[in-house]
């Protein structure tokens, strides 16, 4: 799929960007500074030898048909407000973590209860949004030797969007597991502060979820 | 320990009693109505062949060193508002979890973002609340023969209680991993609707969670 990873800049796009177009998508990183979209895509094409385009968000708006939202929470509304009424029915994958620094080991619930809920207020009726990624490491993402253990949680109000996303949840090197409508994001974002908490009391490098109990 | 279960006639006080008194700790179950503790207490002792007391909340009061509140979301606030004045510095450690039937897949925040927080507020600074047991079937619970898989997360703000309740999952027969602040049971409590989603999607007859990645 050609999927456009605005923010991808970050730690998180750039492991997602190597991670898919190892998987044989076509990504485009968008950055906010288009130049440095650019220059990031030309970075990761050259260590992995593989084109993974780069530029702005009309660039990644222009080429993608699944978009992912990869920003830090203060950004996110506005990052919404600058796609909203250019995504039409795609699906657009959002990884927000409403993290409240520097207590990041605490829950700090949004206005709007999740990062989610936020964005799609925003967007009203258009595109399909799925949250989901809230609990891999950053690290274990951009290291494609590490085996992802952790389940990864997936929820959204259209399921068939919500299966898309499991596909390519696949594609990362985990298992996707459909975790129901878009209202249960709060669950699964609150769920890092929680685990940023047992890292730290536990000493882990990046824990994650593995659900038990399935057939 | 002598552990008073109060709510203790329901699927989870049951096998919380079964359980921990299996594991040599002394239980009194307490009802809200007497009697029915008090027959629920000897059925169980007949059954186990261990002696399990049972009565009133006020008998629980009088027996126990540790609390243990499993009552509906429904009933928790007038429980916790006949339990207030009478805890002392005892830990006490709340099972509830916030469902919103019949949508019992989707997360329904309480106004005071979780039914650990809302108890907090009612007990003031009486006690020392901790929350766990959200993910654990009370069906498993119930069923000594069954393994816990899923670890089970326990927040609370007083860390040696936190520590001493860990120690009770473990007597359980599950590991109890600690999860922070009572403010983390959002997410504790949030995740166990998408944990009955996760059961009806997947025809999963109990899923829970454990944590990858620790040490």
């Amino acid at each position: 799929m050609k999927i456009g990873i605005i923010g991808g800049t970050g730690k998180e796009g750039r492991g997602l960007a190597l991670r898919w177009s190892a998987a044989g998508h076509e990504i485009t990183l968008a950055s906010r500074d288009a130049e440095r979209g650019a220059a990031v895509a030309a970075e990761l094409s050259a260590a992995s030898g593989r084109a993974i385009a780069g530029g702005s968000f009309d660039d990644a708006l222009a080429a993608a048909e699944v978009l992912l939202v990869a920003v830090p929470y203060s950004g996110q509304g506005d990052t919404y407000r600058q796609l909203a009424g250019r995504i039409g029915d795609r699906i657009i994958i959002d990884i927000t973590v409403p993290l409240a620094p520097p207590k990041v080991t605490q829950v700090s619930l949004p206005a709007g209860h999740s990062a989610a809920m936020e964005a799609q207020a925003i967007l009203g009726d258009e595109g399909k949004l799925v949250a989901t990624l809230h609990h891999v490491s950053s690290t274990h993402l951009g290291d494609l030797e590490h085996e992802m253990e952790g389940d990864v949680l997936v929820c959204g109000n259209d399921r068939a969007a919500v299966e898309t996303v499991i596909g390519l949840i696949g594609d990362l090197g985990a298992r996707g597991i459909d975790a129901g409508n878009l209202v249960n994001a709060v669950a699964l974002e609150s769920m890092t502060p929680v685990l940023l908490y047992i890292n730290r009391r536990y000493k882990a490098a990046g824990a994650g979820m593995k659900l038990t109990g399935l057939p």
